[in-house]
């Protein structure tokens, strides 16, 4: 039989309300006891004696055995996590922020207090990839994951390509329907998917990483001349979170655009659409797919992890503890295409080589491999410049160096 | 700790033999203790101690704790599988056929020997399916699973309306990569896919059906006028398994070709790919998708079922042992586009009611709702005919009478 779950709701979203409406409808055998709210005064569409505004009125309720966090603000999100965790409470997040800066702490609250986090919400929204990366993919057997992890820069790279739009209406659209965070650099400076790569991480190589350590480019200076580079080339430029296997003690993370090619299941996720790519020992290339961003998808995989609880669920984190768990390498050499401003950039940049490099009025561009390193160190640098970078893998002709360095491309 | 792994293979084909490359390079706590095989005088490239032709050098022997049975006689898998599950042996098998035909037997060794019987390859190759059925999906939440399940089949449908084939020549051509069954009928006629949505369905809804209580229709009668049909109305021609819950107690089974407009995920599943759609509260449609046939993607999946078993893994089947359950309804009403030869053949079929009906030179088809326990009562009838049908609730204008008895027409 499952336990009976008694809830505490942090938040009433988009998220929050959905919850209610097919918790109270469905025979799950859950209540919703308590919805803590920041702002008392707002109308609200259901009975007021379900609402406060003072946290302790879930926490310190001895019969709410469940928490759901589903607000904003990470730090306010951790206390609530953790006080919870210590209380024997289990909890359900989805804020992939206060998550994967706290990992390491999340998961000794767990083990001390035996209790249960589980944060399948925070990462690809109702794709559950960290449950098949936690239970599914073994560490020997798992090549890489990738995919599209961010709806709303993967919404704008749509539009622009595919229907001419600018990068400022593209993000407002995006913005209009709900798919962007409040400070759209999160989205487009590839911050909401380093934190979604750094939860993956955890889950698939058992490599606890703070996000700080990860490199993140963005697409904000994608521009006309890098689309038109991509399309000459049959590729599409998309925003890619990588995490890579490199030997069997490290792994390689980044998010960089990336110039995809045609034979990429990645190359058909388009607009507001998520995917994870999982290559793995003897399958080739699996797809995960579904929508990423919106209140609907998010709170599909809430559910999910609600309904878990009720089987006492929790992620055994076996990897990390196993001490199989891999180390974050960042000397580990990429292929990129940077195409830049001024002249001054590229002999800033220590490539390890470089393969190709053109000016032209248009467009100046260098094809080389770089260290991953040397692009976080050189990171406001490649900024300031307005250069755009792309991993380049899929221009293989033009990277046999790199096959002579012994690095995969793809 | 993982535990140490003592393997018995029956089997030494193309999976086989990569299990064993794979095993023997990695270091994941497992041997390979020995081989069973038909064919004892065949050569092989592994020293000849390895193997026998005995079985009960495997069953028999007390330090082997697991077998991996990869024959392809369902008979002679179920004698091997329920024997070591007896004896105290997890079992890994791929044999979807078996395992759709003795689940319930399967179910109460399991319970009755605290052994394990995983299967993660009988079902969509690499795709991690069962697992996020029987651990993810809540029985409650889960709408309907639909794919293309059957690599070969599709593979041929693809052939024929991309490259204009003719359906013999894709036929022959799936054999020749191996793809196909020996009995292509399996393939074509949908049983694989119906074992297939059998196994599925005991993991998604605790619904555990007989095979032969299920509806397969296949692709055998697919014509050119058929596919010039679906062209006309910007439609493909899949074949799709599909398990959808009706109300709190029932679900509807069936395996047939379905008209797939170009919004449904499956429109783009082409060629050998497998593909399984999910549809959940919330959660709009989630796609897995993966290489389904050959070798190497059911290899993976055994690959992963035996990593699982060092850490003592077993599918709960907690819908089914819960009582929440849900049974199979044969009385529900499908659209359906049947185009048939003779004229006599659609007065001797009870539709629930007629949208549609055509007849020219060059075709004739009725648009209808008809009962699932009608086709499989007439199949025999409309299969002699050389009728060809197709679940039809894409042309959703045509069955608008579906609506008005409150079916859903997908």
């Amino acid at each position: 039989m499952s336990k009976r779950l008694t809830i505490g709701l942090f938040g009433f979203g988009v998220v929050g309300q959905g919850l209610h409406d097919i918790i109270s409808t469905k025979d799950l055998n859950i209540e919703i006891r308590k919805i803590v709210i920041k702002d008392p005064s707002k109308p609200r569409t259901l009975r007021e004696s379900l609402f406060s505004a003072d946290a302790s009125d879930i926490l310190d309720d001895p019969e709410i055995n469940t928490i759901v966090e589903l607000i904003n603000d990470a730090d306010a999100a951790f206390d609530i996590t953790a006080n919870a965790l210590k209380n024997g409470k289990n909890v359900v997040s989805a804020n992939k922020k206060m998550i994967a800066e706290h990992l390491n702490e999340l998961v000794a609250l767990q083990n001390t207090h035996g209790t249960s986090l589980l944060y399948e919400g925070a990462v690809c929204g109702s794709i559950p990839i960290i449950r098949n990366l936690e239970e599914y993919y073994d560490n020997e057997l798992l090549h890489s994951i990738s995919g599209i992890f961010n709806g709303s820069s993967n919404y704008i790279l749509s539009k622009i390509a595919n229907e001419g739009l600018e990068y400022g209406d593209a993000l407002k659209q995006a913005q209009d329907l709900g798919f962007a965070e409040t400070d759209p650099l999160l989205d487009v400076g590839g911050y909401d998917a380093k934190y979604k790569l750094v939860i993956a991480a955890a889950h698939a190589y058992g490599a606890f990483v703070k996000p700080e350590q990860v490199l993140n480019v963005g697409i904000q200076n994608f521009s006309g001349a890098d689309l038109h580079f991509a399309k000459e080339h049959n590729l599409k430029i998309k925003l890619v979170p990588t995490a890579k296997k490199l030997n069997e003690q490290e792994i390689a993370l980044y998010v960089l655009p990336r110039l995809v090619p045609k034979s990429d299941f990645l190359y058909n996720v388009e607009n507001e659409y998520n995917a994870v790519s999982v290559k793995a020992a003897f399958a080739d290339q699996q797809l995960f797919y579904g929508k990423g961003a919106g209140g609907h998808p998010t709170g599909s995989a809430v559910l999910s992890d609600i309904a878990a609880l009720r089987y006492e669920y929790r992620y055994e984190y076996k990897k990390f503890l196993n001490d199989s768990k891999l180390k974050l390498q960042n000397d580990h050499v990429i292929p990129v295409y940077i195409r830049y401003k001024s002249d001054g950039l590229i002999g800033q940049l220590n490539f390890d080589f470089i393969a190709e490099q053109h000016q032209s009025v248009e467009l100046k561009y260098v094809l080389g491999g770089i260290k991953i390193s040397e692009l976080i160190s050189k990171k406001d640098l490649i900024e300031k410049d307005g250069a755009f970078i792309a991993q380049a893998g899929a221009l293989t002709g033009k990277f046999e160096e790199l096959t002579r360095l012994q690095f995969e491309t793809a």
